[in-house]
């Protein structure tokens, strides 16, 4: 099997201004960045024709169980699917989160998906692409400037500096910057405070973009961000430094969505990534109406598990904005549910039917909260892999169907829309079933902070309750007192487990989950929970992946994979 | 009179496919970014036909007399002069460095150009442009987390992280960065240390990216960048560290020149920025070679006045490239020359020929240095703002005349190209004097560190010789220890004054420049000189210029200047 990029470099990309033509993109809304790059203008989505479209398409998400420290191809099944629906006849389209810069040169190489399913053209996509994130970390550093600038020009707003709350990002993984003491040297040189970096995609100005249904809810949202308390304890927000029409002027061009194309030329459309913990970990708003716009079926993806993914895809995402699946897609793999029964990251590759059906238990209770908490038709698709054994993939299929769960092996990394065209026939199925779904949530808008994590723990975790630390109790007192006590609510929680115990794998029971802290994302409208350490700011493997990064005189990139 | 922003929207953009092509572009080597700019690729100077037009065009440079703390208009005068020429039938085109997008928001505004003679889409070249900026940060980035990662993981090199010179960067004007301590928090989040950030123009990647000739020049240039130095006193690289593919791939498309067009549609190659005083401050040497390429006069510009801008161009820039201009354009503003001769900067409007002939010295010593030690031919534009009076001009001119210099009025803020015409005729004739120019540096190529400083402090700053602090001492003999004694050098100096006393203005006589320090910007290939504190992170002022930046719902941003 060749390398992801050699793959990628194996198919001619078609000129995006075809891709845009066939998809029904006018021109005029088309701002090309190469010929396989675009930016698609917003505006389009105002107009009435689209309007129609967007509601009369279905929406596809795709999201998984646990997943392991390796990773499991949701990207890849994504792509895959919306090929193989391209190859049944039906329009589709997908939207996609955009690869973050930083991570590139760590471990864990492109999120362009894998295989022959994939978005090209994927060097660019996973380095800087058309912008975006730089440009998030510039709306995000001008806003940190300014605030600093604020408190050494004479803190006319009293600014505590000991609770600033707004960081610094860089789009790398560099842990040198997670604990820093700036504005040290003098008077002329800033104020001493402790201070840190995270990376780019934990910028909550990443959460508003892809949140923002225009360039004046984005200006709202930027206003609204909290970056600090007085000494009165009250907050101080973007909107009091007047940064936030700086800020959405650096943002815009990376509000319009990029459109690129799969290996098969299916329109893709590739925008924001904000992280999965800390923010919703869902591609941006518009990119998600844009592929229900020119596709009858767009497929979009969730970070994560369904557990945090497909939860704040419903409870955030959706809440927000009116949009609502007609099918879910749970990835499982073999492997996958192995280390959901106890195998160690190492043996996966090893066949070991008792682990996999102690392992099975976590992607029914997936399934079984998309059925019963969001009522949305579920599809199971076994992401295929080269280790994968014929009686392995067996035991998935006849336990699911046992259960009435339908199911789908899904080989888009090996052989793309090819690959996917049983999926496809089966989410077309589930999309007819549910011509109107109707919208159900976790928990009700509007719900206090407690009220709504007690819900999240007890029907999706399926934990006792919830507990709050001293810290957080105190955090949650503060926030309602500031109004934000009503908020929707994104938890940070690990992803290998439904509790907070990365250790408790499969379907555990018996567990209470813990938050240690509560922050408001004041412009993103949540409130983070956090029940554990979440690290918002990765480092470098002792050899980094960006050693073996070359570029050779024809400027063709490899070490990318 | 309009706004810059105005003026600049009152201009409808070519097709940038149409500037190319008129230009003589071949569509192959253009990649699009939007409608009005595009990227250049550099292979075509490879091809034989190119390299012939290359040499058989003249390459004028405009530099300036001693500037004023408000900026002299350069910029406008180099597009004005384009534009000028384009009128009279010559095919011009302009080589420009590119705007930082840090001091937009503070107090200086945009950089490109003013009034009729403007780079556009203005707003764009002045925020993220084609993301080279980006690429730039990245890469240096990426190289400080890699070597803080190595440090981390067992230290093999044996850094001494009391000696680690490279610092991260942000494009942005951030005093809170300057000085920080970071690595902090305990054992897994790197090694405390003393660190700094600057701003993203004070790259030695900006300067390699601007002096670069090819990929493999540009990743051999990266991998000879010295990062650090170790316990024993020996430099550690870049390709030490085995960051420069992966640098060189984030900078892939950053290398690329710029395309965009005038107000008056003429081809502009906007490319590159370094700082001019830890840097030499000119565009991309490959921004040059196309403007060269496609304009039968191209027009180019240097930082600062000409003791700094011009003296780097020829000594570094021209030196390392084999590129010599036929003729030198000196900007002088009465304004300015006021400035030289006394007046303080609140009262330059007022009409004072007394301190305006006092400062004429500085201007004429200029000249006479560019003919003495360069060879080359002189016009003197004199950039005309609204405040100069009648008496003003005519003693500019007078007195030029009066030493044989050629002199012009030059009206590119007010009219574009149509206010330089009387220049465009002088800068022909004067191109048309100099056929084959015979290339001549203030110091020869291979001199010693401490002798090209002595020339350039006595024959180009008319000084009485150069001292060394101590620490400089010692700094010159590791330099010519490791081999870098005998590299080109590129002095930071104050820009206000012929000595590196701000104070000193006119022609002043009778005194000594002091070196501070001395540092190897070895991937650049060149050692830079400080003379004085150089500020490599600006701060923003008490009303940042961004509390005034907006944007409104059609994408239509307000308040840049």
């Amino acid at each position: 099997m060749p390398t992801d990029i050699e793959i990628a470099h194996s198919v001619k990309p078609l000129p995006i201004t075809q891709v845009a033509q066939e998809a029904g993109i006018d021109e005029s809304y088309l701002t090309p960045y190469g010929f396989d790059k675009a930016k698609v203008d917003y505006a389009l989505l105002n107009s009435p024709e689209h309007a129609d479209s967007i509601s009369s398409s279905a929406l596809v998400l795709v999201t998984a169980i646990n997943p392991t420290p390796a990773g499991e191809g949701k990207t890849t099944t994504t792509i895959g699917l919306a090929d193989g629906l391209r190859r049944r006849g039906v329009k589709s389209a997908v939207a996609l989160r955009e690869p973050s810069l930083g991570p590139v040169f760590g471990v864990k190489g492109g999120a362009a998906g894998g295989g022959y399913a994939q978005v090209i053209p994927m060097e660019d996509i996973n380095l800087h692409f058309t912008g975006d994130f730089h440009a998030i970390g510039a709306a995000n550093n001008l806003l940190a400037a300014m605030l600093d600038n604020h408190i050494q020009q004479g803190n006319k707003l009293g600014i505590d500096v000991k609770r600033v709350t707004w960081k610094r990002v860089v789009d790398m993984n560099d842990r040198q910057l997670r604990h820093v003491i700036d504005g040290i040297g003098g008077k002329a040189q800033g104020v001493p405070r402790e201070d840190g970096f995270d990376i780019t995609v934990a910028s909550e100005v990443m959460a508003i973009l892809c949140l923002a249904t225009s360039i004046a809810d984005l200006k709202q949202r930027l206003g609204e961000i909290v970056v600090a308390y007085t000494y009165e304890g009250k907050p101080v927000t973007a909107s009091d430094l007047k940064a936030q029409g700086a800020m959405a002027a650096l943002l815009k061009d990376a509000l319009k969505p990029n459109l690129v194309q799969t290996l098969e030329h299916t329109p893709a459309f590739v925008h924001g990534g904000p992280f999965a913990n800390i923010a919703h970990g869902c591609n941006s708003v518009m990119a998600t109406r844009m592929a229900l716009c020119f596709g009858d079926i767009a497929i979009t993806e969730a970070g994560f598990g369904a557990d945090l993914g497909a939860e704040k895809f419903f409870d955030i995402k959706c809440r927000m904005t009116g949009l609502y699946p007609r099918a879910v897609v749970v990835v499982a793999t073999a492997r996958a549910l192995k280390y959901n029964g106890g195998v160690a990251k190492a043996n996966l590759n090893e066949e070991n039917l008792d682990a996999l059906r102690a392992g099975l238990p976590n992607l029914f209770r997936h399934v079984q909260n998309i059925k019963d908490v969001f009522g949305v038709e579920t599809i199971v698709a076994i992401n295929h892999f080269p280790t994968d054994t014929e009686v392995e993939l067996k035991v998935i299929e006849d336990e699911c169907a046992a259960r009435g769960i339908c199911v789908s092996l899904s080989d888009a990394w090996a052989a793309g829309g090819e690959g996917t065209l049983d999926l496809a026939d089966k989410v077309v199925a589930a999309v007819r079933k549910t011509p109107a779904p109707v919208p159900a949530f976790t928990y009700e808008t509007g719900s206090d902070v407690a009220d709504a994590l007690e819900a999240i723990a007890t029907k999706i975790y399926h934990a006792d309750g919830v507990d709050f630390t001293p810290a957080a109790k105190r955090q949650l007192a503060e926030l309602r007192e500031n109004g934000f006590g009503n908020l929707p609510v994104c938890v940070a929680k690990t992803q290998y487990s439904f509790s907070d115990d990365a250790k408790k794998l499969g379907a555990p029971e018996g567990f209470r989950i813990t938050v240690r802290e509560l922050k408001v994302s004041a412009g993103a409208h949540f409130v983070v929970a956090l029940t554990g350490s979440v690290l918002t700011m990765p480092g470098l493997p002792r050899v980094p992946a960006a050693e073996n990064i070359d570029i050779d005189d024809n400027g063709v990139i490899t070490g990318l994979f």
